[in-house]
Protein backbone atom coordinates (compact mmCIF):
# COMPACT_ATOMS: atom_id res chain seq x y z
CA UNK A 1 0.00 0.00 0.00
CA UNK A 2 1.11 3.32 -1.20
CA UNK A 3 2.13 5.90 1.99
CA UNK A 4 -0.32 8.85 2.29
CA UNK A 5 0.31 11.90 4.51
CA UNK A 6 -3.24 12.32 4.74
CA UNK A 7 -4.23 9.09 5.64
CA UNK A 8 -2.73 10.00 9.07
CA UNK A 9 -5.12 11.28 12.19
CA UNK A 10 -3.92 14.74 12.99
CA UNK A 11 -5.29 16.60 16.03
CA UNK A 12 -7.56 19.56 15.94
CA UNK A 13 -4.50 21.33 15.36
CA UNK A 14 -3.11 19.24 11.91
CA UNK A 15 -0.51 17.57 14.17
CA UNK A 16 0.45 14.34 15.43
CA UNK A 17 3.03 13.54 18.05
CA UNK A 18 6.39 12.14 16.82
CA UNK A 19 8.58 9.92 19.19
CA UNK A 20 12.47 10.04 18.39
CA UNK A 21 14.04 6.92 18.90
CA UNK A 22 18.30 6.41 18.51
CA UNK A 23 18.42 3.70 15.88
CA UNK A 24 21.58 2.65 17.16
CA UNK A 25 20.43 1.91 20.97
CA UNK A 26 17.00 2.36 21.28
CA UNK A 27 17.13 5.64 23.47
CA UNK A 28 13.96 7.15 23.70
CA UNK A 29 15.80 10.79 22.52
CA UNK A 30 12.35 13.02 22.95
CA UNK A 31 8.60 13.64 21.80
CA UNK A 32 7.85 16.38 19.63
CA UNK A 33 5.07 17.38 16.82
CA UNK A 34 4.34 17.36 13.19
CA UNK A 35 2.15 18.19 10.57
CA UNK A 36 2.02 16.83 7.32
CA UNK A 37 3.86 19.71 6.08
CA UNK A 38 6.98 18.88 8.67
CA UNK A 39 6.55 15.51 7.87
CA UNK A 40 7.04 15.53 3.92
CA UNK A 41 9.84 17.63 4.47
CA UNK A 42 11.09 15.32 6.67
CA UNK A 43 10.83 12.61 3.88
CA UNK A 44 11.85 14.40 1.30
CA UNK A 45 15.58 15.81 3.03
CA UNK A 46 16.00 12.74 5.09
CA UNK A 47 16.79 15.41 8.34
CA UNK A 48 13.82 15.26 10.63
CA UNK A 49 11.23 18.37 10.28
CA UNK A 50 9.15 19.09 13.64
CA UNK A 51 6.39 21.89 14.04
CA UNK A 52 7.19 24.23 16.54
CA UNK A 53 4.06 24.57 18.55
CA UNK A 54 5.76 27.59 20.28
CA UNK A 55 7.01 29.30 17.32
CA UNK A 56 4.19 28.25 14.93
CA UNK A 57 6.68 27.39 12.64
CA UNK A 58 8.34 24.57 10.92
CA UNK A 59 11.39 23.30 13.16
CA UNK A 60 14.27 21.68 11.52
CA UNK A 61 15.61 19.98 14.46
CA UNK A 62 19.53 20.96 14.48
CA UNK A 63 19.08 23.69 11.99
CA UNK A 64 20.93 26.35 14.85
CA UNK A 65 22.04 24.14 17.03
CA UNK A 66 23.93 21.86 14.71
CA UNK A 67 22.01 18.87 16.76
CA UNK A 68 20.35 17.46 13.44
CA UNK A 69 18.07 14.09 13.39
CA UNK A 70 18.83 11.89 10.37
CA UNK A 71 15.76 9.67 9.51
CA UNK A 72 16.63 6.02 9.72
CA UNK A 73 13.45 4.84 9.87
CA UNK A 74 9.38 5.46 10.21
CA UNK A 75 7.32 3.79 11.54
CA UNK A 76 3.00 4.73 12.26
CA UNK A 77 1.60 3.14 14.74
CA UNK A 78 -2.14 1.01 14.89
CA UNK A 79 -4.55 4.30 15.09
CA UNK A 80 -2.27 6.37 12.69
CA UNK A 81 -2.39 8.83 15.54
CA UNK A 82 1.15 9.04 16.41
CA UNK A 83 5.32 8.17 14.73
CA UNK A 84 8.20 6.14 15.81
CA UNK A 85 11.01 8.04 13.89
CA UNK A 86 13.76 6.06 14.47
CA UNK A 87 17.09 8.30 14.08
CA UNK A 88 20.93 9.07 13.83
CA UNK A 89 21.33 11.83 16.42
CA UNK A 90 24.05 14.22 16.04
CA UNK A 91 25.27 15.39 19.94
CA UNK A 92 22.49 16.06 22.09
CA UNK A 93 18.73 15.97 21.29
CA UNK A 94 17.83 17.77 24.22
CA UNK A 95 17.63 21.85 24.65
CA UNK A 96 19.33 21.45 27.52
CA UNK A 97 21.87 19.78 25.78
CA UNK A 98 21.45 16.33 27.37
CA UNK A 99 21.04 13.56 24.96
CA UNK A 100 17.92 12.33 25.55
CA UNK A 101 15.32 14.92 26.76
CA UNK A 102 13.99 12.22 29.20
CA UNK A 103 16.96 12.80 32.06
CA UNK A 104 14.63 12.91 35.68
CA UNK A 105 13.60 10.04 36.47
CA UNK A 106 10.94 9.31 39.78
CA UNK A 107 11.94 7.38 42.37
CA UNK A 108 10.61 6.92 45.78
CA UNK A 109 8.33 9.70 45.30
CA UNK A 110 11.30 12.28 44.31
CA UNK A 111 12.89 13.72 40.90
CA UNK A 112 16.83 12.38 40.11
CA UNK A 113 18.43 14.06 37.77
CA UNK A 114 20.47 11.21 35.57
CA UNK A 115 22.21 13.06 32.77
CA UNK A 116 24.36 16.26 32.92
CA UNK A 117 24.41 18.53 30.11
CA UNK A 118 27.12 17.43 27.23
CA UNK A 119 30.53 19.39 27.10
CA UNK B 1 12.95 17.07 45.01
CA UNK B 2 9.91 15.55 45.44
CA UNK B 3 7.26 14.57 42.91
CA UNK B 4 4.14 16.45 42.58
CA UNK B 5 1.48 15.40 39.90
CA UNK B 6 0.47 19.08 39.60
CA UNK B 7 4.23 20.24 38.66
CA UNK B 8 3.38 18.14 35.25
CA UNK B 9 2.35 20.52 32.44
CA UNK B 10 -1.19 18.74 30.88
CA UNK B 11 -3.03 19.84 27.91
CA UNK B 12 -6.02 21.43 27.36
CA UNK B 13 -7.85 18.19 28.42
CA UNK B 14 -6.05 17.52 31.57
CA UNK B 15 -3.80 14.78 29.31
CA UNK B 16 -0.06 14.23 29.31
CA UNK B 17 1.35 11.64 26.59
CA UNK B 18 2.84 8.67 27.56
CA UNK B 19 5.35 6.47 26.05
CA UNK B 20 5.54 3.01 26.91
CA UNK B 21 8.98 1.50 26.07
CA UNK B 22 9.61 -2.19 26.94
CA UNK B 23 12.09 -2.16 29.65
CA UNK B 24 13.96 -5.45 28.69
CA UNK B 25 15.00 -4.58 25.03
CA UNK B 26 14.25 -0.91 24.47
CA UNK B 27 11.51 -1.55 22.03
CA UNK B 28 9.07 1.14 21.85
CA UNK B 29 5.66 -0.61 22.78
CA UNK B 30 3.09 1.99 22.68
CA UNK B 31 1.97 5.49 23.00
CA UNK B 32 -1.28 6.33 25.17
CA UNK B 33 -2.65 9.59 27.39
CA UNK B 34 -2.81 9.76 31.11
CA UNK B 35 -4.23 12.14 33.56
CA UNK B 36 -3.25 12.93 36.99
CA UNK B 37 -5.80 10.53 38.32
CA UNK B 38 -4.23 7.70 36.45
CA UNK B 39 -0.79 8.48 36.49
CA UNK B 40 -1.51 8.40 40.43
CA UNK B 41 -2.96 5.36 40.05
CA UNK B 42 -0.27 3.93 38.17
CA UNK B 43 2.32 4.54 40.66
CA UNK B 44 0.36 3.84 43.46
CA UNK B 45 -0.34 -0.32 41.92
CA UNK B 46 2.83 -0.72 39.76
CA UNK B 47 0.16 -1.30 36.76
CA UNK B 48 0.09 0.99 33.88
CA UNK B 49 -3.41 2.81 33.88
CA UNK B 50 -3.90 5.12 30.94
CA UNK B 51 -7.08 7.77 30.22
CA UNK B 52 -9.19 6.30 27.50
CA UNK B 53 -9.71 9.51 25.20
CA UNK B 54 -12.65 7.16 23.59
CA UNK B 55 -14.41 6.00 26.69
CA UNK B 56 -13.45 9.30 28.94
CA UNK B 57 -12.87 7.13 31.97
CA UNK B 58 -9.50 5.06 33.46
CA UNK B 59 -7.67 2.80 31.59
CA UNK B 60 -6.02 -0.17 33.62
CA UNK B 61 -4.13 -1.74 30.52
CA UNK B 62 -5.05 -5.26 30.20
CA UNK B 63 -8.07 -5.46 33.25
CA UNK B 64 -9.67 -6.86 30.40
CA UNK B 65 -7.41 -8.46 27.66
CA UNK B 66 -5.07 -9.80 30.63
CA UNK B 67 -2.21 -7.76 28.93
CA UNK B 68 -1.29 -5.57 32.05
CA UNK B 69 1.79 -3.46 32.19
CA UNK B 70 3.95 -3.16 35.01
CA UNK B 71 5.68 0.11 35.55
CA UNK B 72 9.94 -0.07 35.64
CA UNK B 73 10.48 2.83 35.87
CA UNK B 74 8.77 6.88 35.23
CA UNK B 75 10.70 9.48 33.56
CA UNK B 76 9.29 12.90 32.82
CA UNK B 77 10.92 15.18 29.78
CA UNK B 78 12.49 18.48 29.80
CA UNK B 79 9.35 20.29 29.35
CA UNK B 80 7.40 18.41 31.60
CA UNK B 81 5.28 17.27 28.97
CA UNK B 82 5.59 13.63 28.14
CA UNK B 83 6.08 11.15 30.14
CA UNK B 84 7.75 7.84 29.52
CA UNK B 85 7.47 4.00 31.04
CA UNK B 86 9.87 1.71 31.39
CA UNK B 87 7.22 -1.39 31.45
CA UNK B 88 7.38 -4.94 31.31
CA UNK B 89 4.81 -6.47 28.80
CA UNK B 90 2.51 -8.91 29.60
CA UNK B 91 2.21 -10.34 25.84
CA UNK B 92 0.67 -7.87 23.40
CA UNK B 93 0.95 -4.08 23.83
CA UNK B 94 -1.51 -3.54 21.00
CA UNK B 95 -4.85 -4.22 20.94
CA UNK B 96 -4.02 -6.09 17.28
CA UNK B 97 -2.73 -8.59 19.18
CA UNK B 98 0.81 -7.37 18.02
CA UNK B 99 3.65 -7.00 20.95
CA UNK B 100 3.96 -2.85 19.54
CA UNK B 101 1.18 -0.41 18.28
CA UNK B 102 4.34 0.47 15.81
CA UNK B 103 3.82 -2.33 13.60
CA UNK B 104 3.83 -0.18 9.83
CA UNK B 105 6.94 0.79 8.63
CA UNK B 106 7.51 3.39 5.67
CA UNK B 107 9.73 2.45 3.16
CA UNK B 108 10.27 3.96 -0.28
CA UNK B 109 7.15 5.75 0.11
CA UNK B 110 5.27 2.21 0.70
CA UNK B 111 3.63 0.94 3.96
CA UNK B 112 5.38 -2.40 5.33
CA UNK B 113 3.46 -4.64 7.92
CA UNK B 114 6.24 -5.72 9.46
CA UNK B 115 4.97 -7.88 12.31
CA UNK B 116 1.57 -10.44 12.25
CA UNK B 117 -0.59 -10.57 15.59
CA UNK B 118 0.46 -13.41 18.31
CA UNK B 119 -0.57 -16.54 18.88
Amino acid sequence: MSFDLSSLKYDANGLIPAIAQDAENGEVLMMAWMNAESLAKTLETGHVTYWSRSRQSLWAKGATSGHMQHLVELRIDCDRDCLLLKVTQKGPACHTNRRSCFYTLVEDGKEVITAEPMT
